[in-house]
């Protein structure tokens, strides 16, 4: 057992040691803190290195270790790392992956590198690859392997079991066994547990599930790893628009897709643009990129709350108090605001909520809002009107109310409008709703001031 | 074919009518609508009915597929649908449930109800669920399936094979097969591929992968979840503190257990409490309740800023200008502060930072958050000047500068704060980050002005 085993007591292992070992010139100790780690380890360390100082350890790795390492890293990291390396391993690296690995490394390269790398291929490998190009980005025919080791409904399960024999090695995985007729269209699954335990001579098409899910080459991947995740599937066979399977996605394949999605969706929610690279991989340059640009939407929003505390300067002027009040409320309203959007969104994003939801969401996130109004308006109150006196109470409280209902409704509509036309509902984000809110939340303030205080 | 093949089409079945198909009073209909509907679409509408209109669909189902829709419902979904069913239909579906699969569903009832449950259950799964209920919840023991499908080293390829077909069917997973010495210590594991590719007199001990991750039953599920989703594992072998195997952690459960922590993520990101189910299943009140813990955190730091204000009337009065650029100020330097405690988060949930990061962290926030407070106040000097007069437009862009600092700082190290004291860093939720900042940038903003306008 050379591998960690989990346990419960925390890492005490110093990471700063490590990365200053892999970064000196005692290539015989980088070798042996090599040789006891395991590969996510490696890839780990390797990712957090700057990118100058990868080649080195890298290319102390024995090549199958090298290769299972390689495979790990993400696909921006995997592009750094060829560029210090010598062309011939960088071709064998490149031919060795799977298709499925090599089309996501080669959608990070520059189109030249890529063409030249993909030249360099042997055919069948080129052709592969080729085919999975093809396809549109984040679809699942990009996703897919086209390895796929499949049977035929005619065989018996000892034909199917030598069959194994011959291609099982290079298929992505033989658990999932695609069943298709002589013209390649799907007919079901077999899984390797059913087929292994069953007869030699029955059929494959008698023991198949015929009841199986399957996917359109055009699919969004994330479509497909949602559903593989709530159907519990290890794999889904990808087939053409004349159901002729053409590839399989993985579990693993999955499950990455969903984590990307989801740092994806967080990202949005705190107002950044995904960084789409390991995060101590980024430069800082790169991380004030992510976010410059929703930082300018927000100021260009705060433009607006300017003008409007500049139209109600006599009001403001008439009771200076409103003024203490201002971040207290348009923060709570943002607050509110910003809570409806993330939960409808993430409802949107793992498909608890359809578009077809709209009213019914609305609705509830409009009677949360309010409820939420009035319960904070109801504890606000009091200590306010001691601070002040109960006219700005007053004012500060039904603001409380108007605000947060609208805010619920705006932050629970506005995913599901962006979804509708066809933009990424998490392109809602906090700060541009929090923006809208603010600016409207303001001007619920003042009118409800001149009503009250009679101003 | 009868599941329904995923396209790049999006779905044009309106969902309101399935819902009130479901409702109604025509059994016969809804027989048929849940006779050419998958488990998964059947698990979707249901969980989307009121609780109380659950049990007659599902009542409509064959014993096998309502086992099968019962198996993909959310844990608190399940529990409401028991309380609508006949006691012998309730036993029989406990009884069916896999281990694993009953342990999370007893998590979600009264104690009183459960202990009841668990009494009439079979002595064998009795005993298999007791055995995870003995575990701490959200651990690696919570999770496994105690039913493993495990070989002997000694074994050759023909025996494990013969011992498959005896306990293949019982076993949660056959695909990854841990192996085990006499004393049941694992040893490595065995993928069904290699056994089945592999000549029948070959010692299991020769082709099991030695090299292989494990895990302690007290290790958290999250961790268990993020190390398969690395290094893509199909099933992780989880062991006692005697390294004794006790059970398999397999791929759907990881993918779950990311999903849910995703959600709890994604949720306190923008303020609010995890729901814990499904959003349609939820009722107001119960959001409403997820939301106003943080909302009421808010607007305690909402009275800070108020006393902030207060304290500085005099220096407001001399300059009412200041007024109106207090929304934009604390906003974006509050947006600034979101961005990093969300990235950090992130990073830190996915494994990518770690806690012996704290200073590389914060450094580099520290610069990113200084490089877009300087772009912004450059950005905003000439318009403000412009709207204003140089001194305000001064005071907001030195703030600027100063508060994104700050916000970028602090928004970076309290997460890892939180984690190195042992909290959850998602707590360091953009309300609470935004509430510090809001009122330690308002106090910069003022003190500023004073020392620049010379008040």
């Amino acid at each position: 057992m050379t591998r960690p085993t989990l346990s419960g007591v925390p890492d005490a292992v110093p990471t700063v040691e490590v990365q200053e070992l892999l970064q000196g010139n005692d290539l015989e100790l980088i070798d042996r803190w090599l040789a006891q780690a395991d590969p996510v380890e490696i890839g780990e360390e390797l990712s957090r290195l700057p990118k100058e100082r990868r080649a080195v350890p890298f290319r102390l790795l024995a090549k199958d270790r090298a290769l299972e390492v390689f495979e790990l890293l993400d696909p921006s990291v995997q592009q750094e790392l060829l560029a210090g390396l010598r062309e011939t391993n960088v071709r064998q690296l490149f031919e060795d992956l799977d298709p499925d690995d090599r089309a996501r490394l080669t959608e990070e390269m520059p189109a030249t590198v890529a063409r030249q790398l993909l030249a360099g291929l042997s055919p069948n490998e080129r052709r592969l690859t080729s085919t999975l190009l093809g396809y549109p980005e984040d679809s699942a025919g990009r996703l897919m392997s086209p390895e796929v080791a499949s049977l035929l409904a005619s065989m018996t399960v000892e034909q199917a079991i030598s069959r194994l024999r011959h291609i099982g090695h290079s298929a992505e995985t033989i658990y999932a066994l695609p069943v298709t007729d002589g013209a390649r269209r799907l007919l079901g699954v077999l899984g390797l547990r059913d087929l292994v335990l069953a007869d030699p001579g029955t059929p494959i098409g008698e023991l198949m599930d015929t009841n199986v899910y399957s996917a359109r080459v055009d699919t969004d991947q994330e479509e497909v790893a949602r559903l593989m995740r709530e159907a519990d599937l290890l794999a889904l066979p990808i087939v053409d628009t004349e159901d002729r399977l053409v590839g399989l996605v993985t579990f693993d394949d999955a499950m990455r897709v969903l984590e990307e999605e989801d740092t994806e969706d967080v990202a949005r929610a705190g107002g950044s643009e995904p960084l789409g690279r390991p995060y101590l991989a980024t430069s800082v340059v790169q991380l004030a990129r992510s976010r410059i640009i929703w930082l300018l939407v927000f100021l260009g929003a705060g433009a607006i709350t300017v003008n409007v505390l500049a139209i109600f300067e006599t009001t403001l002027a008439a009771a200076v108090a409103l003024a203490f009040f201002v971040p207290l409320v348009i923060g709570t309203a943002g607050n509110t605001g910003a809570q409806s959007a993330t939960t409808v969104t993430r409802a949107l994003a793992v498909g608890e909520v359809r578009l077809a939801d709209l009213m019914p969401v609305v609705g509830r996130e409009g009677r949360a809002g309010l409820f939420l109004g009035v319960v904070l308006a109801a504890i606000a109150f009091v200590p306010i009107m001691a601070f002040t006196d109960a006219g700005i109470a007053g004012v500060v409280s039904i603001t409380l109310v108007i605000a947060c209902t609208m805010a619920s409704l705006l932050g629970s509509a506005l995913p599901i409008g962006a979804k509708r036309i066809g933009v990424d509902p998490a392109v809602m984000s906090v700060p541009l709703i929090t923006a809208l809110i603010d600016a409207s939340g303001l001007v619920v303030y003042f009118l409800v001031a001149q009503i009250v205080l009679d101003l």
